[in-house]
């Protein structure tokens, strides 16, 4: 029967056509068809993952290169797959032979949680006797046990419990009423879930008893606002229309907007990711990027008392930004002519599932592109600018991270994250003491401080893949001031350090020198400057790690001890805080420490495949605006082209008002899309 | 005659009703009526500057306070005259009074260049038998001298000829054509004007000579598009509209929306300036700030050949960023439903003028303002936000600034500045190297090194005007890895410093401790954090001052040299590099280090009416993608509310979307404005 099932799955994909671009993510009927070959072979397991085994670069470059006559790469599942007795394995399936190609168990690993797992830990913890104890201690009867909850978190790495038994740490609430905000009334107690057995197996109880805040309600659904005195009535609405249609075309997932060429895909754990990025440089298509995404990030929390230290959710390695991404809605999330994408996963029977609308795709009036009048004769040209954006929104328990991939007609690659949702929160006393590492943002509420910080994982291809990455700092020049070569003083420069080994490259932002990253073809120089062509990285918001050196999140989050690393380009080098993170000890750290290490730090990365890691983010000191639920939070990088063009790309975008001096001397003006009518809609008031 | 003037003058003033506010820019009939007195009292003088004398700060305080009671601050004009022989005149008009109160000669100053003074030059330049000598060395034939042109720029200071004598430095270029950017062809000598004699008294001559380039034109106005291919055919229009009208409010100058109340004024030297700036939080009107402004910035240029030096335009103190800002054009520079603002200067010979459409105000959708959903149950809430937008552009010869006053729900005061228009550029031979002080950005052009620095004037008026300013640091807790206190080391807090005094205040950017600053009110806490009451300024472009310690621009621009600096409120600080900036020596450093030794840097800064002045900008490195016209440069930085609010204070927002857990579990929604419409414009593409 499984292989029945097999069959008419097979057909279905078959069936299907064009087949799937190498990069698209699994499609139901491929993830079914994996599930099929993998049940067929190995029985009855839980699916922890099934998802696009990517094509490797080598036959992935050839392929792209000429794909007429390159082999067309392999189309195959990566499986991560639990085995009763909680065994993992790593799998791999080739779509095109119908055959699992590679069935491995690998020991002493926790893959992501997924929010099944998520799911199940709250019904436990309410029937559990020692939790109902401690509820009872800190004031809430057994009766009352429907009105707690939980928020199960990966137990990141607890020493006494260690690696093997699969873990997640329940951090408590209570709702005095189902409609209320749980987060105002954190519980002081902590319980531990065994996954494979489904039982607590233990709670850590604070020294300190903080019983259940008595404090009102501070909710922010309608209900709590209608009651408060309702809504503000003063907003006039705001219309985003195109009644032409959009500037952007999909063939499949692969988007043509304004001389930019993306794929977009989208998988389990990073979320979107982007492929194949080139620019049509007037006819000749350069490539830019071979692959953009958030790779990894990390949450640590700044409060040093136990057992909070473990409260450094590594939010797509643990959970995944895949799994979590919210089904977005028309006119809400989105605004304006909106193309939706879904995304496709298995669930932990083995079905494949749906978020419908998981990404966003739209345009956006991006105000002035450039403008410049000449103040002699008043010529002048303004010209506005768009911007294509692909998005998508993930809920990490109580925070969501809002990520937009920004593409502008300049060759600038954008990224913003917004920062909204709830701040993680634990109890206090009246009274009592924060010592400073959280903020009271309400009665009984202690946010401790934390860091989001991010890892952009980019694989640049600046005109071919073999690039160089270059440290540039803004810095004096030499010479004191009177001196003859600086005697004003006035003498700066960009400052180049190349990055010759992953060694070198391991470096942190400056902000005394404005510092920024390039990542050059050093074979390429700009035929006017003579210098590379390159992409620059600039990114403004980039705190160091705070957890200290030798410390638990240091150890397991290696990717983030610095700013920018850069890597050889290998394969199977995607996850810079390893493959499978939830209780990762650290020792050794996995992911990028660990491939420096075996690649050896003083290897070439000078004109080569390389890989750039940029960690960055920000610090969060909470404070009560911030309470109950976050106004959005942005943060914003910026990839641009630095010596690639040879002249501003754009010139070429139609202007909105322009006139040339012989024009004005005329008395003439030359608009392509106003003279007098301005854009077409709109209006003075 | 000028009797009978003043009085018909009079009359249209007293007419006018009601009276202007306190704030209020000078109307076009004030300002004739300044003109006239002036003309009255001290006869033929030519008009630098006719500008608000901005009332008392302890009258004005008094007076909005009790609008009813106290008395209204004086109407008056500040009045700033050259009269013959080049003497300078500081005075001030009593528009109640009608009569000028104070009028003194100021020696030893240059008043701003106006855009009369740097019209002329060009036409004395191109008569100049040394410059047509020059031409003719570097091959343009006298007969083409009307292809020559300059673009005038202060002389910043040049110790060869010092203050007494105003002058102009000339930056020279050709175009082949008179439809042709200029700046591809620019000329290797410099010569200087006297705008007394509007004469050419010397011309700077460069050891290498640089014959004029045979490059072909690049060029950015249509004609030339059309001519290389045309332009791109794709876009799509997109319209924004508001079909039931903007959802704020103007009474005069004042601005309603969204809880905040802001008075726009404006002048002819910082451009935008807002004052009293107030939020009502749930019905309490707390103010905020007194006032906002761009009081200055300088644009040092980092070639420390002779005479690029003089290079360090301040663009607001030397030309003034009113006397330069643009007409908007509906759909063109300004896209929504816009309001205008028109703004009135007074010429050289002290007619009133007046630049239509010289700011804009309008409302933009600001994506999610917050969200969250609950991973357990999908209930869920979210919320689009908005931003108001107070804009204007300015053309500083090259180069555009536009600046954007942005207003968000949350209490956010965003300032975002983006540059575009045209690089300055410089001569080069064929095979020169530019030693890294600039960019070949095209065949013969040389675009140097600069830095654009910003000084942004913040009075804070935080629940009040005692405000004590801190800086805040993120950084590590104490104990190391393993001890007791940090056995993880995960400890990290808000370090936070007070600036008791002007010298504590002097403070640089930390990168590295993610540094921001507080201005708060210790005399209010907040209920739930305990801390002070504070806004928290963000801003991560901050890059030093990179000419160096005691040269020329380090002297002339004191302000730069830290990122931040506190001085004790005092009415006559506005202008940091000075009030009249052309041709100071820096010796001694005029504005803010002569207010700092002047108060003392040891005197008390501590919970007083303070202001704080804070310099930003970045460091350019040109690249050929920057020419012949610079994709706009984005540069942001945020005033946030921190401990200011007792809660998120956007709640009352209409949410897009929001169902509580009671109406997921009996299969409901709650949508106040979609409920399956979306937004009634969204569409699905």
């Amino acid at each position: 029967m499984v292989l029945d099932r097999l069959q008419q799955l097979t057909h279905q994909v078959n069936a299907s056509s064009p087949p799937p671009h190498p990069f698209d993510p699994l499609s139901t009927a491929e993830i079914d068809t994996v599930v099929a070959l993998v049940r067929n072979e190995h029985g009855k397991v839980n699916f922890n993952a099934v998802s696009l085994f990517e094509p490797r670069k080598a036959e992935m470059m050839a392929w792209l290169e000429s794909p007429q006559t390159a082999p067309r790469p392999a189309r195959a599942a990566e499986v991560v797959a639990i085995a009763p007795g909680g065994k993992v394995y790593d799998g791999i399936v080739d779509l095109d032979q119908k055959k699992v190609i590679q069935w491995q168990h690998t020991p002493g690993v926790q893959p992501i949680i997924t929010m099944e797992d998520l799911q199940e830990v709250e019904h436990v913890v309410r029937q559990d006797p020692k939790v109902i104890e401690q509820c009872g201690i800190i004031g809430i009867p057994k009766e009352d046990m429907h009105k707690v909850y939980c928020d199960p978190w990966t137990i990141g790495y607890d020493e006494r419990f260690g690696t093997d038994i699969r873990l997640q740490q329940a951090l408590m609430y209570y709702r005095p009423h189902v409609d209320d905000s749980q987060y105002t009334y954190p519980l002081d107690f902590c319980p531990i879930f065994n996954a494979e057995t489904k039982q607590i197996i233990h709670i850590d109880v604070p020294p300190i008893r903080r019983p259940l805040s008595k404090a009102a309600p501070n909710n922010y659904l309608p209900a709590a606002i209608e009651k408060e005195g309702g809504f503000r009535q003063d907003l006039k609405p705001i219309h985003i229309t195109q009644p032409d249609g959009v500037s952007f075309k999909m063939t499949g997932r692969v988007i043509e907007w304004q001389n930019w060429n993306i794929h977009v895909g989208f998988n389990y754990r990073e979320g979107v990711v982007l492929n194949n990025i080139t620019f049509n440089d007037k006819g000749n298509v350069r490539p830019v990027f071979y692959r953009l995404s958030l790779a990894e990030m990390v949450v640590p929390y700044g409060n040093p008392e136990h057992p909070h230290q473990r409260k450094h959710a590594f939010d797509l390695g643990e959970y995944g930004g895949g799994y979590m991404t919210n089904s977005l809605s028309l006119g809400c999330d989105c605004k304006g002519a909106i193309h939706y994408m879904d995304a496709a996963f298995v669930n932990r029977a083995g079905a494949s599932t749906i978020v419908k609308n998981a990404i966003c795709i739209h345009e956006e009036d991006a105000g002035i592109l450039f403008k410049h009048t000449d103040f002699r004769d008043e010529s002048m040209v303004v010209t506005r600018g768009r911007k294509l954006i692909i998005s998508h929104i993930f809920t990490a328990a109580n925070y969501e991270y809002c990520v937009y991939w920004i593409f502008h007609q300049d060759g600038t690659v954008q990224l913003d994250i917004k920062l909204t949702g709830i701040l993680n929160t634990y109890a206090m006393n009246p009274g009592e003491d924060t010592h400073g590492w959280g903020t009271e943002v309400y009665p009984g509420v202690n946010a401790h401080n934390h860091q989001h910080l991010f890892c952009l994982r980019v694989d640049p291809n600046v005109d071919g893949p073999n690039n160089t990455v270059f440290q540039v700092d803004a810095v004096r020049g030499p010479g004191e001031v009177g001196s003859p070569e600086n005697k004003y003083g006035n003498a700066f420069y960009a400052q180049k350090t190349k990055f010759s080994t992953p060694r070198e490259a391991m470096s942190d932002y400056d902000g005394s020198t404005s510092r920024t990253w390039e990542m050059a073809n050093t074979n390429k120089l700009n035929p006017y400057s003579k210098k590379p062509v390159c992409y620059k990285l600039v990114s403004r918001e980039v705190p160091p790690l705070l957890p200290k050196e030798g410390g638990l999140v240091w150890k397991r989050a290696g990717f983030a001890r610095h700013a920018v690393h850069v890597t050889k380009y290998s394969d199977d080098q995607i996850h810079p805080a390893g493959r499978h993170v939830p209780q990762t000890s650290g020792e050794p750290s996995q992911g990028l420490p660990a491939w420096i290490e075996s690649a050896g730090p003083d290897s070439s990365i000078d004109n080569t495949d390389v890989v750039l890691w940029h960690t960055f983010g920000l610090t969060h000191f909470p404070s009560p605006e911030d309470y109950p639920i976050m106004p959005a939070e942005p943060m914003t990088l910026l990839l641009r082209p630095r010596n690639f063009f040879t002249r501003n790309p754009v010139l070429d975008v139609p202007p909105s008002f322009a006139r040339s001096p012989s024009q004005v001397a005329a008395g003439k003006s030359s608009c392509s899309s106003c003279s007098g009518k301005g854009d077409g809609s709109s209006r003075l008031v």
